[in-house]
Order: structure tokens, then C-alpha cells, then sequence
């Protein structure tokens, strides 16, 4: 069961334009989503895939997620324990993936004030930093914050089905 | 039925950064979406709501759909019968939202390349235009085209419903 706010998270700090071949490379995409995952983002930041810690989270410029519809995308950066993404927009198509798989992308439009190594918290609402004021996200309607907590849309429709079979 | 083409779209051009407030009015939020829809883009278009005909696009700049969550504010171009909005990047929020209430958008680059009064259509790989080359699009899967078509997500799904009970 994951949170819906998050403390102290380690950043990794990427440029804008992310696409989803770099985060799910072409290359890989008949293998696992363990495989694909260890490939995620090595064509911007070679060492990620083995050093970032479940928890960390991503800051990115804009268009994150822009590219194919591929669901591993989303999927390497969930199997990599990667908390959140946090950016000032996001492909539509990713966004829709990635809450559908339990991912939280935070929309921040002053995303880019955040550095490389800076932690990062969330209380709901606003990305919180040691210094600096605190900055603002487009809200979450509470059923993806559900889908987020549940850990993807499947278990947020199964533990809802079991809640009715109970009453 | 919806179809995932289109021929001979009158074009509505917009700027960028158009917002969820812009699209279905707060004032108005009380009521139902028929009124909502009178006042759709009255802030950026005074005529618009009273001018659009069923089968219109609307060409935007990027980051189309930001702000709140408000489901109306695809449900207004829905109610319209707008036919696709086109725009180099849409909110994620709004476009989740689009749809699932069978309204198409259309990921484009080179959006802006379209002008006020044009007519376009799209092949449903790229947009079509009287002069000038194609202009391509970002690929929709097909579970999305097929919400579409559908009419939205509740309607595919009881289509989806009845094929099975058929069986």
C-alpha cells in the first residue's frame, strides 16, 4: 500500500523531451519487464538503473513520457521503485499508463527549480524542499490518488470487487 | 458510431495554454452541461459556443486542458460536437478525461502549422490538409480509438458487455 504524500525522496534530475524509448529502450521490448528496466534511461543517465533506490524520484523537464504508447515506460520506472515523476507536463498517453499502473507523475510547472541530489516531499498538494518555497502540483482527482494508493488500476478494481463481495 | 477518420474538419484556432476554466466556466459549474456548453470558450471566443457545428476541430497550442480536473470541460466540446482537438501537448487530466468521454485528441508537433478557417482531416496517422505536406500524429492505441468510436469509455464497455452475454 503506498502513501499518497512522500518524504525525503533522493532526486534524479532529468532534461525535458524524455521520450519512451528511453525509458523502455526498442531494443528490449520482447524481453521481461526486469530486463527492460535495467535499460531504463541509460541513454541519458548510464548509471540509473543500478543505483537508483526504491523511493527515489524522477524531476524532468517538459513532454515526459512523449513517444509510443508502450505501457513499459511506466512500467520499468514501477518495477525500478521509482515513487513519482515530477514535471511541468507529460504525454497524455503516458500519464494515463502510468496511473493505471500505480505510478504518481506530479504535473509542476516549477518542476525545473529542483536539482540533481536535492530531496524532495509531497504533502498532497505541494513538493516541499529543505530551502525555497514550496511549490505547487495540478491536483489529483481522488480516483487516481486511489489507483496510485492501490498500486494500479487491476488491484484498485480488485480490492473494490472484494469489498462488495463482503457486504 | 464515431469514425476513427475524418474529412473537411472546419478548424477553430486557439493559443496556447488553454485551461479547463476557459472550456467549461466556473460560473457555471451548478449546472447542467447543456448550459456549461453555451459558455464553453466564451473568455478566449465570445462566438464560439453558438457558431461551432458538429464536426469542427479545434487547433490549440500546447499544454491544452490544464487546471482543474473538471470532467465538463471535455464533456462541453463533447456536448458540441466537436470532433478532435489538435495540439502539441495536452494535459494529462484532460486528456485521460477526453477519452473516456469519446471526444479524439490529436498529438501534433507542427499543430500550429494549421490556420483559422482551414480544413483538415486525418487518415488516422496524419492530418490532411488542402496544401502542405501530412502532418504527422502521435499513434493512438487501439483501445483508445476504440473508446471513441464507442462514444466514450461507458459506452465501449457495455458494448463489451453485450458481445460477451452474446456468446
Amino acid at each position: 500500500m503506498t502513501q499518497r504524500t512522500f518524504e525525503h525522496a533522493k532526486v534524479w534530475r532529468l532534461g525535458a523531451d524524455i521520450d519512451t524509448d528511453v525509458l523502455a529502450p526498442g531494443a528490449y521490448m520482447k524481453h521481461n519487464i526486469d530486463v527492460i528496466a535495467q535499460h531504463c534511461l541509460e541513454a541519458v543517465r548510464p548509471e540509473f538503473a543500478a543505483q537508483v533506490k526504491p523511493g527515489d524520484v524522477l524531476v524532468a523537464g517538459a513532454n515526459f513520457g512523449i513517444g509510443s504508447s508502450r505501457e513499459q515506460a511506466a512500467g520499468a520506472l514501477v518495477h525500478l521503485g521509482v515513487r513519482a515523476v515530477i514535471a511541468p507536463s507529460f504525454s497524455g498517453l503516458f500519464f494515463r499508463n502510468a496511473f493505471n499502473l500505480g505510478l504518481l507523475l506530479l504535473t509542476c510547472e516549477q518542476a525545473l527549480l529542483i536539482q540533481e541530489g536535492d530531496t524532495v516531499g509531497f504533502d498532497g498538494r505541494n513538493l516541499l524542499r529543505a530551502q525555497g518555497d514550496p511549490l505547487p502540483c495540478a491536483p489529483i482527482p481522488d480516483f487516481l490518488m486511489d489507483m496510485v494508493q492501490a498500486g494500479g488500476l487491476l488491484r484498485l478494481l480488485k480490492q473494490q470487487a472484494q469489498q462488495t463481495a463482503n457486504h
